[in-house]
């Protein structure tokens, strides 16, 4: 086998963790020199791929690669770009496989959500019917945890973690203040499509009175006279009401809470998350102080309090990606495999791209209680181990240290410019 | 001198640190035991000393109190309740004297800002009128950093720990995603007075490019087109803008831009907070994709990243007001003296009252750079060492273990039940 270089990319919404990965794809292949050659990473995402803007990453000091463990976002730079079928994006695809030609790219390492896996799986079929050989390996990466096969998604246990400690401490503020102040707390969270980060606020309640009292799921129809009653019931009992409301909460004919609500003084909807929507909500229907927050980018960036778990999963499919292509496989995504859950095991399986390629894994009906506003112990124990351990970054003068990459382009080899 | 029983409370807003005050003040009386009786706490502030509920912290274990060090929020509850002048109060003050008289309590010992330490003062007066010595102590805590003649407050540096980290965090996000999608951030944070926090939040950009590029202080008056202007600037020059604004940010004639924003379908105002409004008011003039937070009370309650300066602090004012208590003094509050700032070197100091009371410490002008988007280098040394180190409570299962205490009620004495 001739040594060729590998390309690496990362896709859509960026997470604490995704740089951990890259951290695990690249200290993997420069630990097999002899059979890959360097890895380039696309700048912003496929993005750097169609307009032959490579970033060697070659030209980084092993510190600084390994600094990528504990540096959240996207250190290449990611994008919210989509291609099509191959039908409708032919052109595009070509010059994927004609970029990665002209500087001997064999190895192909997208990692992002449901649509990033898609593109992977085409581009390996592609590669066949055009005679360019190239190994497609797709690696997991979302906060919403929505990917099939694999037990879950890094980048997910992270924000998990994020929301869980947040509306706990959240929670022992309002407590205090409650006797004469503020009686409800509304913490907004990410998922659009499904409950799963909302769920995880589930986890800071240990006892009945334990914040939240209440979570709003995408997952169950909002009815206001049953969720106002159950907030009464709280204040009236536990002195106070906390809330996560994910931002994907909408009523029975599909409108999202949050498109319900504001207007600016322009007369522009959608100034505003759903936090603030219920919280009015609830003062106008109770009189009850509130006080809200949108935790929006904070969520999934905080890499000050990520999860030792994802962290460790999030390098750990990077690392098994690049043993996977060594392995000659292609067409696959490391998957994680949950393999105990007293104690907590997992390792890494593996899962054909063809059916993780769009398909969406929504949150099972058995984790959310009859009630609807709150999770099963079923969910507790899917999510328990997720968000366990800590992995601090390191600190100076108060701040983390996370690492900027020099990203040094790759020299041009291609003649024309293509825009994507 | 016979042996007082001592009386704490907490007032107003709570802190991720107020508690490890709390624990300063309970675990310093303890071991004096042959001079103070037992420490006793209002619950839910100066309305328990009122109502005369009172909690016995004699009943909690030490492990419990010293967990009080790494737990956020206001364990025996706070309250927002002002006692007026003692003109207008009289009875009220009155009765906090018989209280105290009726539970044998010499000291009183009272955490909270100005407010507080008004109250505090009052006590001291009225207590040498009323015939029953009682040595009042303030001890001061507040996020928003404007207590006079003491170099900080406890509970300031968390907060802006929180926040320093928390838009470093979301400005690498933001960077990676600019290509494509998001390129203005904007994240709200506390301050409805004085840009303190906001100015925290700039300690996170250490050059040029790095997030926050744009702060905006109520000490300044807004004017929008100079900040479109550099919010252009930045998309131009650095891809994207973060940007951290005080929810005390306003216009020249003194209207909150909170206030300027939304109003809902019902026609309510103040649904939002300002960071929607300022985002949107970007998207308007640029058309920039954009994202906000708010953080709200999980800046305060973010015990999980508060500064170990804050927390020594905090612990060292409440065992300083005992301390002081027992060397006989009354009508001072424990202050913090800075040193020196290279190596950053702190001792208490003390401050009289009457001098505390009802002064609110602004921000100095030369704090702010002449453009008014940042912080000068005057500022950065003064905030910078309040950020540092870390003090990471303990974890189980993925969460802090913040302690719930008994809160065991002491017996009433009094038999009249007085309405606050």
């Amino acid at each position: 086998m001739s040594k060729k270089n590998a390309f690496y990319a990362q896709s859509g919404g960026v997470t604490s963790v995704i740089n951990a990965t890259a951290c695990g794809v690249i200290e993997t292949a420069r630990k097999h020199k002899d059979k890959i050659g360097k890895v380039y990473a696309g700048r912003n995402g496929i993005i750097g791929a169609l307009t032959e803007d490579l970033i060697d990453t070659s030209k980084e000091t092993a510190r600084a690669i390994a600094a990528l463990k504990h540096t959240p976002s996207g250190a290449f730079g990611s994008c919210r770009y989509k291609l099509k079928s191959l039908d409708e994006s032919r052109a595009q695809y070509e010059r994927l496989i004609a970029v990665f030609k002209a500087h001997n790219i064999g190895y192909f390492f997208y990692n992002g959500g449901g649509d990033s896996q898609d593109t992977s799986n085409k581009v390996s079929q592609l590669s066949k019917s055009m005679g360019y050989p190239i190994q497609a390996i797709g690696i997991p990466k979302t906060v919403d945890n929505d990917l099939p096969l694999t037990d879950n998604c890094p980048g997910f246990g992270s924000v998990a973690k994020y929301v869980a400690v947040s509306i706990r401490e959240a929670g022992f503020d309002v407590a205090s203040m409650a006797k004469t102040s503020t009686k409800v707390f509304v913490m907004e969270v990410m998922g659009r499509h499904a409950g799963w980060i909302a769920a995880a606020g589930g986890l800071a309640a240990e006892n009945e009175s334990d914040a939240p009292h209440i979570i709003l799921f995408p997952e169950v129809a909002f009815n206001k006279k049953v969720f106002m009653q159950r907030v009464k019931h709280c204040v009236k009992h536990y002195g106070y009401c906390a809330i996560v409301v994910s931002e994907g909460a909408r009523y029975k004919d599909g409108t999202f809470l949050a498109d319900a609500g504001s207007v600016d003084a322009f007369g522009h909807k959608q100034l505003g998350g759903v936090a603030p929507v219920v919280a009015q909500m609830i003062k106008d229907a109770t009189g009850y102080k509130y006080h809200w927050a949108v935790a929006d980018y904070l969520q999934r960036a905080a890499r000050h309090i990520a999860s030792k778990t994802d962290v460790d999963q999030a390098y750990a499919v990077g690392k098994a990606a690049v043993e996977f292509a060594l392995k000659g496989k292609t067409a696959i995504m490391p998957t994680i495999v949950r393999t105990s859950n007293h104690p907590y095991r997992w390792k890494i399986g593996e899962a054909r791209l063809a059916r993780v390629a769009n398909v969406e894994k929504m949150m099972p009906k058995s984790y959310i209680t009859p009630d609807g506003f709150g999770i099963t112990q079923r969910c507790r124990t899917y999510l328990s181990p997720l968000i366990r351990g800590e992995d601090y970054p390191p600190y100076k003068n108060g701040l983390p240290q996370y690492v900027q990459l020099k990203n040094i382009a790759v020299p041009k080899k291609l003649k024309d410019n293509f825009m994507p």
